[in-house]
């Protein structure tokens, strides 16, 4: 909420003034639920990041948070902070509230009963749970209810969730580590690390937001990583590695430190089957999955079985052939770059043969924003579909 | 400025209260003379950007800029504006003052004769006409000279300037237009126009500000540029064409549009001199350099040429195979890539082989910032010496 911040960053009259224009605003009382849903970035899955404001007589008498899968929607909390003085109010909320009981009551129900006569809500929720019962619930109940404030704010803040629930199979975040020129590697193999700290703290607060990190083995040849989340708060998401040949190096630092069994081994049906029936490895899942042409294991199947599994956003880490497969085949949703500022020409490429022989037929995305983390830059974009 | 127009772009109550606080601070008063200073840009050269502030009591009397070789340095418009103000004042100005006499008449003189009593230089000239003389000249006539305030953004500001007069030979800006994943064509050679029009107008801008925008032959043939400023107020640099051959396509733009005997074709001493006799071109400029290993012309002896032809900053617009060659011989003084959010995979790449191996040898670059260009990312970075 850059214009909420900024009346806040004045001085003493300013501060009031600003402070009084922004709370006649339906927009700025809903990018601060747009500011206190993100507070649970990479704690919520599989629920969303949800944050809600209860104004009374222009006056911000309550706010909430969803903190984690389990714990208080983000409405109830508001609600409980704005005590008593909810009735007759405005509840500002960045998602359709729920209207089924789940590990908690229904949000419809907590909002009717607080007596809140007013509902703004930014986005409606695909889950097939709620998509639209959660507003006609509301408004059966005699609540005004408005739709699409930072609609698309909204729609980006949750946009594994959305993703999951509109597309019906796992979210794909394919994020690269590269140098300007487009190398994610020295000839020699050399990756580690070419982005900075701050980047691989950024790779982690990713990691804690999806519910899977995939590597090819390559990638767990060339950079033996743990892929666990270690500088942000967060859960370790499971780790899948693809395989055709389902051979792990048995001092993989994933191997070693796996007593969860979140290491999984996607692989071809016969890989596994060979594998598992030879030399078992108690801590390990094994996913048997279709051959793709090529010698890959078949990505659709592979999306399948994590749907099954109950993942519901994966991260794809690398390396370029599996990136490259991932593009290819049209199932990336995400796409995060990370860029440092180095050259080292000649190298391994982060993207590899797609077919694309005309600019027209390139890959292009759309909502894309760009930052700095440290001295890279970072990328984030959304392939436009039907490209 | 962002503190200067922050303060400006409040309320009335602030505006006067932001003013006075800029009013009291040399370091705003200096990001003035900045600001005034880059109007110039793309016009001035030879000659640097300067911008100068003349304050007396807290208050600006005088601000002047350089607008085009020529006419006058921004410390004499500065001091006109000023008219009779300027008694006692205090001066800022981006660089130090000129103590020669050229087109127009040495600086230090017009600042003594206007009764200047204080003079806030941020970065000295390193021109061998001034080089501290000019400062020298100032405190000889009593007047309190300081120096260094921001002097890495007016370092900055004149980048090629001072890089010609540090390093004695002419600036050299590289600049690459590529896909997020380093591709500057497809393989089939189209290229035109990975970038936005928003980035073809800041490459203009970069044309204005060079001397001379050099591209290899292979570029001529696939693009047929004109390498002409269009979409900006400046003049069109010469434009350089580095063949071996010699052998410019009839049909190509910049040949039918040079009646200002604008384009150079850079080639080995037996190609030009066979070239010349056999079908000389009278609106054509040769030159005849050293043969490099590998085929091409050597590039120090063409900075050597383009010393002596007056060219002081050179922009290299392309292929990958010059690109890559300025890179590898380490006369790239500042990189510029536009960066398209699109991805094409295997293609023609911005950079090819530089003999690097380990990301311990990268070209690794200093004072970098990033910016948007309409869907496009921009990055600058000066590259690390002796890395």
């Amino acid at each position: 909420m850059p214009r909420l911040r900024w009346h806040l960053g004045c001085d003493a009259p300013k501060y009031l003034w600003g402070f009084l224009m922004a709370a006649s605003s339906d927009i700025d009382f809903m990018r601060l639920a747009l500011n206190l849903a993100e507070k649970g970035r990479g704690k919520t899955s599989p629920n969303p990041m949800v944050g809600a404001v209860v104004v009374s007589g222009g006056k911000i008498v309550g706010r909430g948070y969803h903190r984690a899968a389990g714990t208080d929607h983000a409405e109830l909390s508001a609600i409980r902070k704005a005590a008593g003085r909810s009735r007759g109010a405005t509840m500002y909320v960045n998602l359709e509230p729920c209207c089924h009981t789940g590990r908690t009551g229904p949000c419809t129900e907590a909002i009717t009963d607080a007596g809140i006569s007013r509902v703004v809500v930014a986005a409606k929720d695909p889950n097939p749970l709620v998509n639209g019962k959660g507003v006609r619930a509301l408004r059966k109940a005699g609540i005004r209810v408005e739709l699409g404030i930072l609609r698309k704010e909204a729609r980006l803040l949750n946009d594994a969730y959305m993703g999951y629930h509109e597309n019906k199979r796992p979210f794909v975040t394919l994020k690269l580590a590269q140098t300007l020129d487009g190398r994610i590697a020295t000839l020699s193999g050399e990756s580690k690390y070419i982005s900075s700290a701050q980047s691989l703290t950024y790779t982690h607060l990713l990691r804690a937001e999806a519910d899977a990190v995939i590597v090819g083995l390559g990638t767990v040849r060339a950079d033996n990583p743990t892929l666990t989340v270690r500088r942000v708060r967060g859960n370790s998401p499971y780790r899948i590695v693809v395989t055709a040949s389902a051979n792990l190096p048995p001092q993989a630092a994933m191997l070693k430190n796996n007593p969860d069994q979140r290491t999984i081994i996607a692989t071809t049906e016969s890989s596994a089957a060979s594998r598992i029936k030879s030399r078992p490895r108690r801590n390990l899942i094994y996913w048997s999955l279709k051959k793709a042409s090529g010698g890959l294991i078949d990505l659709g199947d592979l999306l399948d079985k994590a749907d099954d599994f109950g993942l519901h956003s994966l991260l794809v880490e690398g390396g370029g052939r599996l990136a490259t497969s991932f593009l290819k085949a049209g199932l990336v949703d995400k796409l995060v770059i990370v860029t440092a500022p180095v050259i080292v020409g000649r190298g391994i490429d982060a993207v590899g043969e797609l077919n694309i022989r005309r600019l027209s037929q390139a890959l292009t995305f759309q909502n894309c924003r760009t930052f700095a983390s440290g001295p890279d830059t970072v990328f984030v974009g959304y392939p436009r579909k039907g490209a």
